[in-house]
């Protein structure tokens, strides 16, 4: 390893001693992130309804930005300009962005994928956008990303093994040229995490590895799960990949996920969680408690005086009441989509403070096992 | 006037030297109201986008309920049920309650008046609702509101005299009627304000006001005003009304209005406000400063890093540029709705707090010229 990929970025403070999960720290130019951490997603520079200083309050400390939606609009030059997105969206602490890889699967139709890159036509006007792994970075790097993730490919379930093959080896080449483009530019603390492809077969997910891991990046993330395929094959390939990525990098589960997701994922040795869940779902009245979902347009909350959650000390369980929520959804109030995302983003946080706590304490696989009850038995 | 009549619920406790305004103290079953006084509105139990806390936190001590959007959705018996609407919507300070007359007015093709009241046709689902004096006092009684308007009808602006003058008096007789009613039930210290209609004809207000006095009514409200008629209309009316209001009485103009109509009104002698201008405007990016009103959706503010107003101090302008703004607005996130509303609502509550202190200072003409210079010049 060379002295100047040797940065002590991150740090295993505390490992479990039942399984491979491990708290750590995690340096980055806007401050020293603890694990694991779940990242709330603000893909057009908002996490929606939620304010930045909401956020800060509920204790996130890093969130994700969305460089192919940032591109488009309001534009990476303008952001940079104007101070970059920390300073748009008022946010002092850390910022990691995807690279558009997640867009070329979600865009699939819209997409033409060469050697060099891809090509989308935008959502907004139709124009093309040409997206290839120097772009990717340097829109990330304009953006003021403190995490830059590598340009890839989120291969499809299910895909024929050639494809995966060939789309693995190509996502590497490609985060090959985004670690080259992101060291020829970077030299003040901002990271560079590889990711990991290699679809739902083993071999090609050890190729991946093999190769990733070759270009010591600072962090090593996994990408191309929870992208339709069964859970079980979730779980078989995150058992698979998780404990061999290299203990002393911080490891990233891309666009994962549920709670119990989460859970099983840290018990396997992730450090770094995304997701849409607390706000998509909060958007459409779904909430979280520790021991059921909720949908609050159900009917029999139309009555119901208690919090979403009693054990919640999030300003919306402290102040409102299902019944509240219940009427505001069904009268298409906007309040009620943000008092649902907000407490969903509070129970995220809560998670994260509970498995951290989980960690320290030796009970995380009871945790885990109550997590796993409320999700198979009471959904 | 008789004793029971004669509780102390309004103290004027300062009057402008220069012209009509003065402060005052409103007592109310949740706290003391300083006038004058804006008050949001929160039509269906929420004030669009905006949490309670955050309207307790700008300083708002009193929001306005709709007594027929809350009686269609969630149910009046229902909120009572749950406790009332200042428990139902977390909100410990006053509430006012409108009595469904301007749902006469402005859902005027869907509604059949008669002596007895007004059957409107549900919005949500066509079902016939019979709106009387007496059922409009039971609503809001049930909602638990601080203080009760009298059922009364919204004239539209233009109508003929005969019309007029055959609406002020039934509206006089649902005034009458609505008193009755609320007097049979109550003496715990909410409040019960008359409305003076008349249309746009002196001598109609005249004979309105001389009616409604002489009820004896805890306030007394200036309705039919701000109904599409001329803005000289609007002053002159306002003008001949406002000084003949019994003084010891709070004045209240339904309905108003800009910050400017709302300077002119204080001035004429009018203690409270309710409007949803701040809401409303916000959700459409447009957003009030001391100099001008501005349309956030302007490409001139695309790079602007300035706050909506240098000069506020509120979360939106101590954390957000307008160039953000513009962005959120121009990606449909719905942060920019709430963080608008939420500057428009700080921008009234300084325009409250400023014709307070003009009040007592003597500037309030100078204040009054300022507000008029920017939205004649401005605009």
């Amino acid at each position: 390893m060379s002295e100047s990929n040797c940065r002590h970025v991150f740090e295993v403070i505390e490992r479990c001693s039942e399984t491979g999960a491990r708290r750590g720290r995690l340096t980055t130019p806007h401050g020293v992130i603890d694990t694991p951490v779940f990242m709330p997603v603000g893909t057009q520079g908002s996490v929606k309804t939620i304010s930045s200083e909401e956020l800060e309050g509920l204790g996130y400390r890093m969130i994700l930005g969305n460089t192919y939606h940032l591109h488009l609009r309001p534009g990476e030059q303008r952001i940079r300009k104007l101070g970059g997105l920390h300073r748009f969206m008022n946010w002092s602490h850390g910022i990691l962005t995807d690279s558009g890889g997640f867009q070329v699967f979600s865009l699939r139709d819209i997409t033409r994928i060469t050697e060099e890159g891809v090509a989308f036509r935008s959502y907004l006007d139709g124009r093309k956008i040409d997206l290839t792994p120097e772009r990717a970075v340097e829109i990330q790097l304009d953006l003021g990303s403190d995490i830059v993730m590598a340009f890839d490919e989120c291969i499809p379930y299910p895909a024929e093994e050639s494809y995966v093959r060939e789309a693995t080896r190509r996502s590497f080449r490609w985060t090959e040229r985004s670690s080259k483009a992101f060291r020829a530019q970077v030299d003040d603390g901002r990271l560079f995490f590889g990711i990991i492809q290699g679809g739902m077969i083993p071999h090609l997910r050890d190729e991946s590895m093999a190769a990733v891991h070759g270009l010591e990046p600072d962090g090593l993330a996994i990408g191309g799960l929870s992208v339709g395929e069964p859970k079980s094959m979730f779980r078989d390939i995150l058992a698979h990949t998780a404990p061999q990525l290299d203990p002393s990098r911080p490891r990233y589960l891309m666009g994962v996920g549920t709670p119990l997701d989460i859970i099983e994922a840290v018990i396997a040795g992730v450090d770094m969680f995304d997701c849409v869940i607390p706000t998509r779902l909060g958007r459409h009245a779904h909430v979280y408690t520790w021991e059921r979902k909720l949908n609050l347009v159900n009917a029999r909350f139309k009555e119901d005086l208690n919090p979403i959650d009693v054990t919640c000390r999030c300003s919306t369980c402290e102040g409102y009441s299902r019944a509240y929520l219940h009427h505001l959804f069904r009268a298409g109030e906007p309040l009620g989509p943000r008092l649902a995302s907000y407490h969903n983003l509070s129970h995220f946080q809560d998670l994260i403070v509970r498995i951290r706590a989980g960690i320290s304490e030796g009970n995380l696989l009871s945790l885990a096992a109550a997590i796993r009850n409320v999700t198979l038995e009471k959904l």
